[in-house]
């Protein structure tokens, strides 16, 4: 057996900044996604964190979010390190997001190997999970290459980024990275067997990032090294933050990259971007109904009640959508999940902040 | 013109200590439905008193309730002198409740005709109705005899008694009180013309109810009269009160006496008996919605919705009828709305006391 180039500590990078606006009215600016227990008894974040449990040491992981954020991250997430909780001035996409986990991370865990990942997915199986982890870890240290995972469609979803992969096997080359596809395209796709799903999910050490990133987007890095070399002042972190270029790390290196490997993932994965993909999830009961919090239900199928301390009491109705927040309530059919987004834009216009 | 026998004075004594379950989760065991906003702007017991305005002195306006009522109905009618709300000990059906209004109000307005309302129905035209209670008010006063309202039946219910009535006019013989028929009966007697829905409105002169009381009824009146004679003191009422047969006036003394009028009501009337009933009487937008509160409706049609102070999202659904309370929440498709009762049945049986 082949001995590893060197040792390496693995690391997480959890990316928890994301707002969105397709789970309101529980999703809030204040209360994003990763906050919310739609799929599972705790938050898509606490989730998240614990399915690295026995594989990441707690101080190993960090969490890059906004500074409004950090609070309830911190509050979700007792066992991190405080300084474990990384503070993006703002949302700038996920290069200059990742850049920034680069230059703190590689002071503390000098070696590392990063895995990136998203604080608002949802993954079944935390076993199968943790091995293909191993699996891109290895990979990555031996060989040096940037690796992502690929998710196998089962859909010919046209909302997503595809990686199209050469040969087989747990570890395969990219072939191209490729955008989001038109429904023809996404149908090739889908039979081709050669294309799977951009996650948004990476592994890499943290080298070879800094070297890949200095060679393919030297501008994502450089105002953030002269502000480590300057100090790293926190206060001074916001001007060097803001002169990052917006951009996603696939535009950025992952398109341009050339030593790029895919791990076909082996767990199933969502990025839970809808109530009804919420739904998917759970354990219906005999008439297809799912339930979070209290609820009586007569003569009701194919419902979805995300109740809250109030009693939901429902009789004679199907394929219903509803949520019950405080200060609002959605009652929407299951086909048109979507409108959620136009009800937003709806309190917008209307000048419902308090709503948002 | 001929000349009245005597100079009456009109008595409103409204009938305000009703339960009902129909409108949970809106009513509750302490916010019965005369307190409830369901129709219209106001509560129902707030409209039965506005609608005597002009017509009836409010000091000749009674209400009839329960001690646990008597604080809510009193800050719903400032109007109402203090002394006017009377205190029922317990709910004993309507006989007792006309019996202990009747000793009370004689001795307040000697010589009064009184007009028996119900605090949680629901009157299209007061102008009308004013007119029908005038001519109900001159019938008994010049012949004695007690005026029941009829209400022409726009559909075969079952769950009401009838009254058939002899003649043609404004005034009309009654031939007999019929019980809640079934169907096939209500079938006929919708087809008669003959037969009217009995609301449980009366007019009498306070004399002749006294009269016809002890002659058909005497049981129902002498405990109260007896209470009277010894004091009156409010702490005796309970005993007296708890004498009194528990039996409704129209069996207790309409169905027995002989000297019964019916005046065909010209006006609209409801007893506002379920939640699809509410919504009959509501403006409705173009899509057939009925809103109370807040709502955000996109492709949503023929529903209702009565809010809270919550916002409600509503977005492709239809035929819903949609409750929002504080602490609980219906949504009920419109033709299951006598499903409530269950629903009401089962919090009862899970020992859900807080929400009934």
């Amino acid at each position: 057996m082949a001995t590893p180039r060197i040792e390496h500590t693995k690391v997480a990078v959890i990316m928890a900044g994301g707002r969105g606006t397709r789970f309101w009215p529980r999703s809030r600016t204040s209360r994003p996604k990763q906050f919310l227990n739609i799929v599972g008894q705790e938050s898509l974040l606490r989730q998240t964190f614990t399915r690295l449990d026995g594989a990441f040491a707690p101080e190993h992981v960090f969490v890059v979010t906004t500074s409004d954020l950090a609070a309830e991250t911190a509050r979700l997430l007792p066992e991190l390190p405080a300084e474990n909780i990384l503070i993006e001035p703002e949302g700038r996409n996920t290069a200059p997001c990742l850049a920034l986990a680069l230059v703190q991370v590689e002071r503390k865990v000098p070696g590392g190997v990063m895995a990136v990942l998203s604080a608002d997915h949802w993954i079944a199986e935390p076993s199968l999970f943790l091995e293909d982890i191993d699996t891109a870890v290895k990979h990555a240290a031996w060989t040096g290459e940037l690796v992502v995972f690929g998710i196998r469609p089962t859909y010919p979803e046209t909302g997503f980024g595809y990686i199209e992969a050469d040969g087989q096997g747990p570890v395969r080359k990219v072939a191209a990275f490729r955008e989001k596809p038109p429904m023809d395209v996404a149908l090739t796709y889908l039979a081709s067997g050669r294309h799977f799903w951009n996650a948004g999910m990476f592994v890499w050490t943290l080298a070879d990032f800094r070297a890949q990133l200095q060679q393919h987007a030297p501008a994502v890095l450089a105002p953030l090294d002269a502000w480590v070399e300057s100090g790293g002042d926190p206060a001074q972190l916001k001007s060097a933050y803001g002169q990052v270029p917006e951009v996603a790390i696939d535009v950025a290196l992952m398109e341009k990259a050339t030593e790029v490997a895919v791990v076909p993932a082996r767990f199933t994965w969502s990025d839970v971007g809808s109530w009804p993909a919420a739904m998917e999830f759970q354990e219906a009961d005999a008439e297809g109904n799912i339930t979070q919090g209290q609820a009586l239900l007569l003569d009701t199928r194919n419902c979805a009640f995300f109740g809250g301390r109030r009693l939901i009491a429902a009789s004679g109705v199907q394929d219903l959508i509803v949520v019950d927040d405080e200060d609002a309530l959605l009652i929407c059919h299951r086909d048109k999940a979507q409108s959620v987004k136009k009800i937003v834009e709806r309190l917008k216009a209307e000048g419902r902040e308090d709503l948002l």
